[in-house]
């Protein structure tokens, strides 16, 4: 089922602190431009490697997400890791029958790369929030 | 400075469990066969995505780092990113220069891969454990 590990999801306080972290001490050369997601309550910023990437994520909003996570972890950390899946539906529906739990409602949403995903709950995944993603379709990946 | 995302580090109290995990839940195809690290008190188990690698990382013996870990995630959880580079003695020059604190002597340590490894302590990289992996030459990376 999973596919490309597309990206690591990085929770900060702070997208600019985050990229010059990564552009200055790193050497990072791709770094995107931050943008935005408010129906996730997150603002997010892609750092490019040649085969993956780094999202960052800042909470956007009083409701954000993320805020409980920085509350654990002052200074940010991994928050969750992505892997792309051919078809987010047949993929959900397969986990859910193998036991899974996903969070939400279960209805994919549009994430950051226009593509529709879903999260599944950390406690039956080893502890790691896992971000499902469908593959971009035609774009050479 | 850095290059590839060469493998994300996912602690678990099971490397058997989170075999099964990844196989029989989230379908990967491609893992490898466990082995140990006794100088570094674990035991590890790769497992292979199209781009890029999750490492399953257990405790092995009474020292190992991993045991502090688990103790604060006791279904185990993301536990460090790792990032290939071109030179290691370099990377690491350059990042003591700019205030990162390598963790242990500072000498680097061959790794699963073979080659050197570092790892940079997370309260100066946006709490997140970094290894620093020198990239295997002469292997089509």
């Amino acid at each position: 089922m999973i596919g490309r590990l597309n990206h690591v999801g990085v929770a900060t306080p702070s997208i600019e602190a985050s990229v010059a972290l990564y552009r200055d001490m790193l050497g990072a050369t791709k770094i995107g431009t931050p943008f935005d997601m408010p129906a996730q309550g997150v603002r997010v910023c892609f750092v490019d490697l040649p085969n993956s990437q780094i999202e960052l994520i800042e909470p956007l909003g009083d409701a954000s997400p993320i805020h409980g996570f920085l509350a654990k972890n002052p200074k940010g950390g991994q928050h969750h890791v992505c892997f792309e899946v051919e078809e987010i539906l047949a993929a959900r529906d397969e986990l859910r029958a193998k036991g899974a739990t996903i969070l939400g409602t279960g209805e994919p949403r549009i994430g950051a790369h226009g593509t529709p995903i879903l999260f599944i709950h950390p406690k039956d995944m080893g502890g790691v929030l896992i971000e499902l993603m469908e593959s971009p379709k035609g774009e050479g990946h």
